[in-house]
């Protein structure tokens, strides 16, 4: 029962006061032990709760995960790896979909229809994949549909041009690069929509696990862009997601 | 003339060869020595070239100005302090306006019609209100109506709980904060709109001059927020401008 | 014996001035060697000496534990993992106590009232709970009476609000978080008893294993609170107790 | 008026309704433009309002302080610098007393009862005197007794040891201390009452401006210790003053 | 006399052993007290000691320039800024060139002819300009052809687009950027010739004077570059000279 | 066949238009999915791609070397660790050579003539010998001839200077060195030639995985010396072959 | 008096009990208000307290210097600037000597006999001479002679070889360096004597204000070499003249 | 043979001249390939090389020291763990040394007679062990006497207090703490002789691997004190012999 539901069964006389009560604060937060479950996340910011997969056992994952499911939420699950994935599969049901490069775990119990305007998320290198793949999968979760465009770092700056007429009718581009981080400068110089810039933590010695591809993106001289925590393409795809909604 | 007159003034012999491809080339960029002035940047990013006035002298950034309102383009300059731009002052057009809170200087050559959707910038002390205020008037320069909320921050949280639902209401949201730069992970958590950190220098000791704060946007718990550099509060109205105006 | 009683029996004859002397010294300090083990601790600074078990062998930890509990001192160990406690049971009394959340392990050799008045532990995410839990069992051990509260981050800020009235009865809080470390200032600015924020290095990327946490718990906007360690929850439980206890 | 006061005049027909609601919401904040004036801090915390001076204008402090005085509130401002003061000076009531040492400026509008118990204030060295000075005069603008010890670091133990069954009757120890920040350590072990570490950013070269002994203090060995940021004088005196009054 | 003409005396009977011996010890180092000026260093090294002004006194600074003058050594002073060169002035040779833009001094005894190859100077910004011309000055001053590009920063592509074919012809490019330094990668994947980065300290916030751009620089995408210190124009020019003379 | 034979072709009628410009196109880049293979590099920039090895898998390194060598190319990967060779091991052709201290694997299609000047590699200490064998190899591997002389670290200075006759005939120089990375400062006080420093993560403590180096090697006091990131044996080899080429 | 002049005093009825504790008392210790100042220190140490002149005032330094000169203690005061020694001077002994290059104020008032051996000062630049200058007169301050070297830094190696035998003489040697820091490196491999390092802030860009040079000494490949804070000339003087006079 | 005898035998026609010259340069170096072991460090610096194990293979160790024992001298081998330790022993000879906790392996081929006066090694606590352990195992190695004193940290003064008398005897000391570093502050204030002291890694969050101890102790306020890197008790015990042995 939503809320709405609820009053009304109190009206009718079919749940008495405390009944009532006790469903109403159920319909905003439930408990279970080590977490409290944000069931109306989606109704004050406009997407369900996700779940955050690090640092939690697949015990605590799992019935998180059933509190969700049972209020028909879709649900997302971030940073899963394989060994996790395996230890909580058998507890899921079959529609769940894993993606072992983006670790994202995604369970649907309603159809979203796909944006017709779309999201680009430009990657350059074969190593930043991953983080691309975690964007694109979570911004397409929440609705938009999105356009991938893989290793055209700035170094082989003719792979860029030739793909940048399709990036350029993208509504908002993530653009995810290592090293030292130039991509986002580069796009952002040559495209009308906003560029949500991703950091990842590939490359060594001094790119210090991402630290100069995130001071460089931030010092852009290209005006347009914003920066996400360093790998994270579930923070990027989220917020290209809202805008390209908008 | 824009290039099609060119063009035209070409086909007419108004114009000979020599002539039309030295004025399509002037049309792209003008040379004024130290500096290249972009002329195209409008038609190809939706924005006119901005003029970052630190680092440049008075004399540089008057040549500048010159060239782009020689076009007819819209001339905002940023990081103007008083000195320089008293120094600057005589040589600007009567209706130039300065703002020295947000080290802002824009010239208008031609009006531009205001959003009827708002750009919030919320911020969090008394001294972060100069950043605060670089964004707002940034945003309205490019054709954004803002709404400013001041002195709202967490410590005292009924201030900001007070103005949620204005703040509600924007299209997007910046939100400046220094010391721990803990506003936006709140605000974040409240709205349905992409949120614009901007870290500010404010604060001492561990403070490190806005890196605290950078770093807790960067690592907020909140979804839908993005990071722009310390201080950088034309960034921030930059690309909430952009977002407002899709 | 303790020291009255053994300067009686010096008195009475029954020991002989150097072992009086022997006696006396042993009262304060007892070498094991790799350990000089404080057994005086206790007459100081009102608390008994803590065992750092991290950085120590399973060998070196039962014979400082062997001291002080043949002293019939209460006895705390701090940084045991599983496998070091696995190592170690067999050679402790049965009464001990072991907790893999907060990895201490406790053994009680004489009972300790409770303060009616409690210590509120409050934290911000699932993945903070254990470094919460260790703060907790710490403030127990030594005598207080501790009220628990989990998963109340600021970025679902109505849960923090719906418990906001139990946190203000504590007589001192601790406030566990991790990521950007923003929850000790919205709680600082909400209640009137100290605060002691423990940082945790819950995060990825920019949280740089809980320095963010860290610096932005020394830079809050709020008054009243001060900082301990990251994933300090020993120094924060056995500070709010000693607190708790004026 | 206060709120009771308020409601009586309108439950008397003394106010309309209008103005009833008006009046209620001045008695909690006050808006003077640049700053939201928080006039329901000490109902809600325990303590006023404190006016952090620093990167405030001269102006802005008078037009926040005059709200304060008119509503009989205690007005404590923080980091005023000489010259700032004299600019403030000719505004300010007779009875304002202003500290160059501390940078501190109080005024009070009714006094304040000092305790029994005291707050103990120890430093290390004699240019670490001024932050010591801003936490003693902190602590007892709001009403605690203080004990100051000056110059008895840790390099001259003898001269802290003679001291030391002084500092011991203090109920809580605010110890001051730049370079190595040991001070804290050594006190931390030889007294059962909490200790307030503040590091100064007294040294040079690998003091980096206080972070040697902020994090010498994070890691102490001794327990009942917490920190709060570089040259945070105030921040230990109204911690103190806090734990002094429980 | 050079150090055969010395032994010619020598063996002539014109000079004793002993003026030998001194004669010969002069011709390698002199000692003026403050600096051990190096006379051998262009027989070892190629080029004559260059004089780093920075942090000496205009009185030292004369008193090694006349050491190396006397010994019609073309002279080089790095780093010396408008007040040190209107304090030296009027004690150097009329034929001194002075550039208040690369803070440079030159001072010619002999003519160098210049390459027919040719050093490429790219710069990204007008605030990278300076380091940039104090590059192209040092390379000419050691004897290369240079040819500077100014203002072509990677966020406006199109500009360095244009530029390329004449970078191209260079033997070895020094490329000058600030901010995120991201031109050294974009150039390095489009030339066949090594690029010299130099991060400059233009920008603000997290560009942290210059260390953005170093480590970007660092950890570049493309092969065939190395970096040089921070603001380090001198460095580059010197190095590339060196290459530019293979 | 290369692009003139492709046109020939069409001109000829043996191919289509089609055909031709998807041979044209395949002439530059080959797409296999998770990369963007350059084919175009060599003429670019002189030099084939390179496949940096860390970070892709088997599968993918041995897709991408398909391409190059089905095109002739000769192919470097860098980076390959032993487990991941003896993965690729029995997919490569049987000419294909691995070095496990460079960590280096090369299949070379055509041979290459080494010049006949030489790239000096000079390295510190016994534990910096793999990176100088990743240097020299990529040298070699471009077609330079390679003299490594090994262990001549600054604290023995003798060794270095009983073979500085031999480096010196170097026409460029890569200096290796961990720990505090003086090396290249000494021999570039020494030498004509350019000298390449690379520092590497050998150390502990203060040495900060090659910081120490890094910044050493940055701030030299020698000319002529210019950086490529920690253990950057490839990159400095790359840059020497380059220069040693001119 | 000394004490046994007190006791005797005592003894003979010259003085009463009180005057005599007091006298004893005033011994050990005289406060001065700002500063307590150990008059017992060269009894327990070896050496007279030294006056840390930064940070204090004139007026501060010069109570403080009057209370060790009343005691005939020779007396140094470090790190005072011409502006402050102008302050001070009209105060002072008409035999006090300040040195502006080493910022050291010291008062006689006994003679101290010079070692016959020596403690050798060797500096790399002619910018790193004020600290050299720092330590040597510190060494003097206390009794040693001294040997300074100057200007022998490693990118011209052969100044300094020129000078090693004389260094080799020398009991102990400080080494100064700014920049990359290598001299002591080079000169630990050379010497039998202990070698005190000195990292100075001279330098720019990555030399982060002494920091590499710093970390460069710690992680040096040496044997024999110990550090002390960025230019502490001092420090190094004081530890140089206690093992001159082992 | 020495050089003498190999001087003689050429003298007397026992060995060529060819064989001579091969021999005198064998007597100072020797080429193993990847190493050369420097058989003349004693006569240079007064000790024998001694093999930094960390980053050598077992192979490499072995062929080292089997060149330094057939010279008949004593050998030091540090940071050999218990892996590699059980690689090597087969190949040692029988009178080998090896320690698990200093991490040290000795193999002595002549005795050496060891100092009366003596080190003295003190560690704060029971973590810090092994670090002196290898100091003072060192310090025997080369011929000094040691007394070590474990446990004595600043948080339990007393400890310190009561061993204090015997510390004052060592000729030098050698000071190992973790955590905040503060031991060798308090033991430099209360000894005349010089403190090398030795920061750990012991310790966690801020300690950030030893450079919270490192700092501490590089801006200690006690004079005397020197610092050697993080964890390097072999350079503390080489240089404390070295100062012991003066």
């Amino acid at each position: 029962m939503n809320r709405e539901e609820i009053l009304d069964a109190f009206k009718d006389g079919r749940i008495d006061l405390k009944e009532t009560l006790s469903q109403i604060d159920q319909s905003y937060y439930q408990n279970v032990g080590h977490t409290t479950v944000d069931l109306d996340r989606e109704a004050r910011t406009g997407a369900p709760e996700v779940v955050f997969g690090s640092g939690k056992t697949a015990k605590q994952i799992i019935e998180i995960v059933d509190v969700l499911l049972s209020k028909e939420i879709n649900t997302l699950v971030t940073r899963i790896d394989e060994k996790k994935y395996s230890d909580l599969s058998a507890s899921l049901p079959t529609h769940a979909v894993y993606s072992s490069d983006a670790q994202l775990l995604s369970i649907k119990m309603k159809q979203v229809e796909l944006t017709e305007s779309f999201v680009g998320v430009v990657s350059a290198g074969t190593s930043d994949h991953k983080i691309a793949q975690e964007a694109a999968l979570t911004a397409e979760f929440f609705g938009s549909q999105t356009l991938q465009i893989t290793d055209v770092g700035v170094a082989g700056l003719h792979r860029l041009l030739t793909r940048i007429d399709e990036i350029k009718k993208a509504k908002v581009v993530v653009v995810v690069a290592g090293m030292e981080g130039a991509l986002p400068s580069v796009v952002g110089g040559l495209v009308k929509s906003p560029v949500i810039a991703v950091p990842t933590s590939v490359g060594y010695g001094a790119a210090f696990e991402g630290v100069a591809a995130l001071l460089g993106m931030l010092t852009s001289c290209a005006s347009g862009i914003s920066v996400v925590n360093i790998d994270n393409g579930f923070g990027a795809g989220y917020l290209a997601n809202m805008i390209n909604q908008i």
